[in-house]
């Protein structure tokens, strides 16, 4: 039989014997054993963080997302073969496409944020600068830089690519390597994929490893500069967060649990609109698709107690349409559970559902299934419960049949529907259905509180809608309570969880040296040749040109009001100050911040390529007739731009502008972006 | 005996009999005694979770954060009071100056942040929305509400007011409840200043709780809506995180342990170079501040090899002007320890260091002191110790004496002295002095994976530092490993530990709703009114106003290169367009955002008061002769501010501005930034 292999400190591997086998759910038969005996765990860390983390921490951000994209593409060429594999878990092509192609995309999307939205240096300056002096002379300032251990992912039967493709973009992005620990049973797949991403030959050595099979005893042997992230069952994750050594050594640990989630049906809605037939589509949809395995499913289905009979109803036919079988028999729609084991799990867990909920939909026993056969496979029923009075029984709020199990739960007004959303103490996600933007607003900012991600849907919203149950990469996944805490994703926010923010205290100019931003305060670095005149690669952090002056004129502002039309009465109507915050009639602002650029742009062509916008631009002062204003032009920030086909090489040059006045006070302060030639 | 009284669900009360009682630092003498026998724990946490949060709900951010102010004011005037019962924990006027002082700074930190940082809301909006969809009809955002829990907080005995403070502003500004356990050891100064805080009434009842004594069975209680901060011992504080509920329950914790904080001298740095004399000085006051006992003291010195012998008669020299003894005594510079254990911990912990350390100053037994009786009070020797070869050893790195003690560690190069940094295995600060900025940002990137802090202190920055020791509420406190793993304060980085940060979905105007923040794409809603000439508070989110046109023409743009003194190329000369991104010459930037103002604008003298800035401006398209532009204005955020004395009411107005040409493409997007009048 087919022995998986381990990616071990560099090398593929096999551990001794066989102490798990794996079996194609749809027909039973086995098709892969794993062990991980004989692996030496610690030297797997100790590798990671001599090898893969320094390797990779050398990288800027935007090589790292580069190195992201051109993952993602390679593993998109193959990705036929993965889906060969996944039909094994008992899968559909559409359920394969959430985990395979949806994985893919988590790749393109953080390749994407992390040039977009992080420096091209090897770590990042968080927030803003404080100032924490009078004198201004001592400042702070906060920085994150990857941690310096390992990224140790434990991960979920029921997604073996995405799960691991979501988690290993965030780390790779940080600068943190990591090891890959699929759940055994679907380790299969995750272990035909990581071989495409070795080959790849993409990743730093020691990037990433991967264990298809038990962890041993690697927990013990983790730090502080580490991260565990689990995904899967409460149980199993509560036990991993309270390791002595996690706690002792205050690892980082990120869970991410099935959680009992909730849809709801507004109010308003009544069987004649769309957004009735939308909702019932949505909890189809999430009972049926991965035959219910996902932990975002919809588990709890919350319905106005006027509705129940036609909301039954509508899903019962729906439900009916739903063919169980073999994925690749032609009209099969839903497929087979993960393994023979989840299936004993379900039904347990549906008969104690059962217990205080009455079946309108399915039976445990005798359903049709097609194409396989039914007692081999790991084939469940679609199962709809109906619970009466949910405020009296606790079942359906914490029992979850990790299938195609749902139940209905009935309310009398938005206090009740969000105080039953509330009782799944902690959910991934909550999503509503309602035509009334005011009782969205009601029912989320209620119920968030309790969820990680609430979505409303609507006419409008619907037909773009990725669904209820799918997390995306620009937006948290995680839940409190039940759900276990955590937090993935959210975009960059993810990828601080593989970094350690750190204030930093001193001089503007030691923080600006530190920071590689020019802070308010340190010192000016003058140069004889004018700072337009320079390419990107010459500019030095600090660099400022102080300008000429300018008189300003009743002319000017007579002038500026006839050209823009802007005739507010601030800058035209001497009767009218009265009770404003004006003497006289002051300069438009926007001829101060133009008057400025006429001050400090050189007009010769040069390597400044184009000004494309203007940051936090504040008018601290009016500027009334014979001030006279000159300009500070400082480089604050540079970040260097990926090299394009066809583009002159360039970068993205922040500078800071400061407009004084004849007394050297400030008037107007802003941040200007420009396109900047850079050496190719 | 004074028994202690608690505040437990809206009343003082006391428990019964005596678990503890607590002496006089100084004299030994027992002062109080205190007990929370027969208390009702669970009963505090409904408590504050039925009254105190939703109380704190249903304020906005601001109110919250001007309540905090009323009551730094207040706790301001009763400060004597306060100084003197601290006098009996061993402090010095100075020490107690950064418990009292310090503490109540933190309440008018962060009701200045609040005010200034937070929306006039009940709940924030977090980062920027996320397109999730190619139309747009579907995008995410993220909200932060309060969590509906409630705070515990297991407070150190080393800084009975700051400890509660720093954390309470936090809890309240974030409009969650708290219970404040303080340490029992000196819990008679917080129960002091608690009196203070209730009977001011200006907190909400239920928001604020205190036992001091033990906290009893309530973290058994305890939910995911709930948040445990605690300060003090890694033992107490890993036992506490692991408690089963807390693990179950997916209960936030946040730890602040005692670490071996690092000060490391530059190798740059001569004893005539002023940073010499600096660094000397700090060491001095780290040790002996509180008589050592702060978790940010320096407890271990990183010495160039060649200066050891330098540093270490400096250091004695000055260690010998710090005169030992009771604080009320002239001439007084180092009170006790807090209580005859800790005496007993500290020389405990001072001989284990002194195995693998030489003494260089200082003497275990038989120290002078001044104005009080050596045996009777908790006065602990100051002991500078020597560590030949840091890097054999590890008691240096891991034992700490939480009192005036202190070793040197030599080290050869910068390598060395960041390896050295990060061999305390996690802390919450550590500082260099240094006149070179470029070791300076070698080190501080070197070593901040393992520090929540890291100061760089030379001429220019010490005269306004705040030192080594003091953790600022603007800036994380909190670090690695040893120091448990956990952020406090950070400015509103903190208060989101008291939030549930939810991801929404949905269609832009539902967003819109929900956010109360006008998001591209929401429906515009039309009036008929310009929206210049209405009040704040009759400005509804999302009104627009589209404009009239205006073509721009040649003469604007050579009028604009006239006004502005702007004679850059592409907007002036025809002929040096090959290879740049303009086809031909291009209307001025901020001549177009000009001109946006010129059409939406009106003039009159209305509310609206000012134009005080622009954010996140940007040019989309180029525009050239003989387009035409029109300007969509929209209603994006509204921040009703502070009513101030002779100042008309007012409120911030956050205006979306879209430019379009004729062809309605997007040439130009800011966010433009006004005042506004408001009903009083």
């Amino acid at each position: 039989m087919n022995q998986l292999q381990h990616y071990v400190c560099g090398e593929w591997v096999s551990g001794k014997g066989s102490e798990a086998t794996m079996h194609n759910a749809i027909t039973g038969e086995p098709i892969a054993q794993t062990s991980t005996k004989g692996i030496d765990f610690k030297a797997m860390l100790d590798y990671g963080r001599r090898i893969g983390s320094p390797a990779l921490r050398k990288m800027t951000f935007h090589e790292r997302a580069r190195m992201l994209k051109a993952l993602a593409l390679h593993l998109t060429s193959k990705k036929d073969a993965f889906y060969k594999i996944s039909a094994l878990t008992g899968a559909t092509k559409a359920d394969s496409w959430v985990d395979i192609e949806g994985g893919i995309g988590n790749l393109f999307a953080y390749a994407s944020k992390g040039r977009r939205e992080l420096p091209n240096d090897t770590f990042l300056v968080d927030g803003k600068p404080e100032v924490l002096s009078k004198g201004g002379t001592f400042i702070g300032h906060h920085i994150a830089v990857p941690l310096q251990g390992v990224a140790v992912h434990i991960n979920a039967f029921n997604f073996p690519c995405w799960g691991m493709l979501e988690k290993i973009a965030v780390n790779l992005l940080a600068g943190v390597s990591c090891i890959v620990k699929p759940a055994t049973a679907t380790s299969f797949l995750t272990e035909a994929m990581a071989k495409e991403i070795i080959a790849s030959g993409l990743l730093p050595k020691g990037a990433f490893q991967v264990l298809c099979g038990s962890i041993g005893d690697m927990l013990s042997h983790l730090d502080c500069q580490d991260v565990v992230t689990f995904t899967g069952s409460a149980t199993t994750g509560q036990k991993l967060k309270a390791h002595p050594v996690l706690i002792q050594n205050a690892v980082r640990f990120n869970m991410e649990a099935d959680s009992l989630n909730c849809c709801i049906l507004g109010e308003d809605i009544t069987p004649d609109m769309p957004e009735f037939e939308l909702f019932i589509k949505e909890v189809t949809r999430e009972m049926t698709t991965k035959a219910g395995q996902k932990c975002t499913a919809i588990r709890r289905t919350i319905v106005p107690e006027n509705r129940v009979v036609e909301v039954a109803n509508a899903l019962k036919a729906r439900l009916s349409k739903v063919v169980i079988g073999n994925p690749a028999t032609e009209g099969v729609r839903m497929g087979s559970l993960a393994s023979l084991s989840q299936k004993a799990d379900v039904r347990a867990k549906t008969l104690e559902l059962m217990r205080v909920c009455e079946p309108l939909y399915g039976q445990l026993d005798g359903f049709n299934v097609v194409g396989a056969d039914a007692e081999k496979g790991a084939f469940a029923p679609i199962m709809l419960l109906y619970c009466q009075n949910p405020f009296a029984v606790d079942a359906p709020h914490s029992v979850e049949a990790f299938g195609p199990v749902n139940t209905i739960l009935p309310y009398k007004n938005t206090d009740e529907a969000i105080e039953l959303a509330k009782m799944g103490k902690g959910s991934l996600v909550g999503s509503l259905f309602t035509a009334n933007n005011k009782v969205a607003k009601e029912i989320v900012l209620g119920a968030a509180c309790m969820h990680g991600r609430m979505l409303v849907l609507n006419r409008h919203s619907a037909g773009e809608s990725t669904g209820h149950g799918s997390p995306m990469p620009q937006l948290v996944h995680g839940g409190p309570g039940r759900a276990g805490g955590g937090e993935e994703m959210g975009g960059i926010r993810g990828v601080m969880h593989y970094l350690q923010r750190t204030a930093i205290q001193g001089s503007p100019t030691t923080l600006s040296a530190i920071t590689g931003n020019y802070l308010l305060g340190a010192d000016e670095i003058v140069k004889p040749v004018h700072p337009f005149k320079k390419q990107f690669d010459d500019l030095e952090i600090g660099e400022t040109l102080t300008t000429h002056k300018r008189t300003i004129t009743e002319a000017d502002i007579v002038n500026f009001a006839n050209l823009s039309w802007d005739h507010f009465y601030a800058h035209t109507d001497d009767t009218s100050f009265e009770g404003s915050v004006f003497e006289r009639r002051v300069a438009h602002g926007y001829f101060i911040i133009s008057a400025a650029a006429g001050l400090f742009v050189d007009a010769a062509k040069g390597p400044v390529l184009a000004n494309y916008g203007l940051d936090e631009l504040r008018f601290t002062k009016p500027v009334y007739v014979g001030d006279t204003i000159y300009v500070k032009l400082s480089v604050k920030e540079k970040i260097a731009k990926d090299l394009r086909e066809g583009e002159v090489p360039q970068g993205v040059v922040k500078w800071q502008v400061q407009v004084f006045n004849q007394l050297h006070e400030l008037v107007a302060l802003a941040t200007i972006l420009t396109l900047v030639e850079r050496k190719g």
